[in-house]
């Protein structure tokens, strides 16, 4: 198990914790629980797969669904103390978008498209997990409202091509355009940095 | 037409009589409807289809546009006296949604998944309609909150491999493990079984 | 450019105007109503391509997701005088219906699916654009309640069969199905037609 795999894992575990912890805030059951931590962790690149007609990625070995109820449970024995780890999941949660960021930009090009389908791949990827959550639990999806999100998933597709134009070796693409996605989410949350909104037609 | 094919007939149009009813309840119009009566009896073969990257079942007779156009206008009809009926749709549903689950393992088994993602397609094809029905009329979902149903169907899986291993003919082994999904399904509601829900973090 | 890619973009552009101005009445921020831009103009052809088995359309050529770009930019410069523009907006939004209609219907052909297949596939292209925004803006769908939207795309699929029957070159096909889609839906509006809705059970 290489370096790459075990930030993944440690992605969709924060994926999914945080899937299992807004279910609960909702009452959902178990089960209910289980599964949006589930879309939560492998929505988005289960759309990208579709999208590029490749089986869904999880659908080859079990550990996403495996990672998923290991959130589940670790919820449910740890629910008191959960919330003063919020920080904690916080930077695997932005490590997981970082991360996901590029395997869906590699997904892409993997497929044969061109530069602007990869970096959108990667934006799906990263954030659209977080969305279908939102749409489960009948909520407004709140990467369209708060924070630098998406946004820094972009900026790591971005990052990556202006790396590939250097022609860097492979591995320092995937960790520049990772860590950019990372940079430019952490640095939005810590200064509060969020996109302008629109204002209503009204106003 | 063979037995099972009967049995998926009116799995289909008890699905689709409980999208229409609460598309009603949500002053839906006709064709509204329809659509959330559709999406309700289809809606989890179709993602099962997308996923297993095979054409969607329904594209290939029109059997379960025709049969969701029958429920509508049986909830036109008999209106006033449909909520006497209540308890024959449940077992139809029931009945439903253990044949779903066995058609979506077996599936799955035709290409070529192995057992964890069988029992997973099972269970999409059994529960996703009425996930997406929920989305459709703007609710929290249901099966993430009430009842044993997801849940029935997973159980109908592992019942379904246990059944293999044992050696089963293939009617055997389709006929016990829908009438596990049926009977898991039936008790938990006569018996007010449910799963326990996620406490939220707060209390 | 020929006529049918110029009408293509307007009505790329008018979807896109509607997914960006209910965005903003939900106070999303800049990128959160430029993705319900997105969905809203390229959703529904998304869906059909994805069922049919074929690259979603969006991803062959970047006209769509620059596009959308345009319409964000205008609605953030021309917010004030927006509103003065419903009628126009409207029509363009009328047109790009059918032609989606159109555009979908001969999709499916190509894919060699049935007849009623066709003209479901001509309905989602037109009108599951719409319904994925207001399930993204977390809103029962406006098209299953009000007015006579996705029955016109269905109308639209209808005449394109009833005029390949009288084998009409495939231009007249083509314009009278569109056309079709559009009068349906200007005199529905005009004359506030609208399909009856299920009366909810208790009443």
């Amino acid at each position: 198990m290489d370096f790459i795999t075990v930030i993944d894992y440690f992605g969709t575990f924060a994926f999914a914790i945080s899937g299992v912890r807004l279910a609960a805030a909702k009452n959902f059951d178990l089960f209910g629980a289980y599964v949006v931590g589930f879309v939560t962790a492998v929505g988005g690149g289960t759309l990208r797969d579709l999208m590029l007609d490749v089986t869904p990625f999880w659908m080859g070995q079990p550990s996403y669904v495996i990672i998923t109820g290991l959130a589940l449970l670790f919820v449910i024995i740890f629910r008191k103390y959960v919330v003063r780890l919020d920080n904690t999941f916080f930077i695997f949660d932005a490590i997981g978008i970082g991360l996901f960021t590029v395997v869906g930009v590699e997904c892409s090009i993997a497929a044969g498209f061109p530069v602007w389908v990869n970096i959108i791949m990667g934006a799906i990827t990263g954030a659209a997990g977080g969305m279908f959550r939102d749409i489960f639990i009948n909520e407004v999806p709140l990467i369209f409202r708060k924070d630098i999100y998406a946004v820094a998933c972009v900026c790591g597709g971005i990052v990556y091509y202006l790396c590939l134009l250097m022609e860097l070796p492979q591995v320092f693409v995937q960790v520049i355009s990772a860590l950019a996605v990372i940079i430019v989410r952490l640095l939005s949350v810590k200064f509060g940095i969020s996109l302008p909104s629109l204002k209503p037609e009204d106003q």
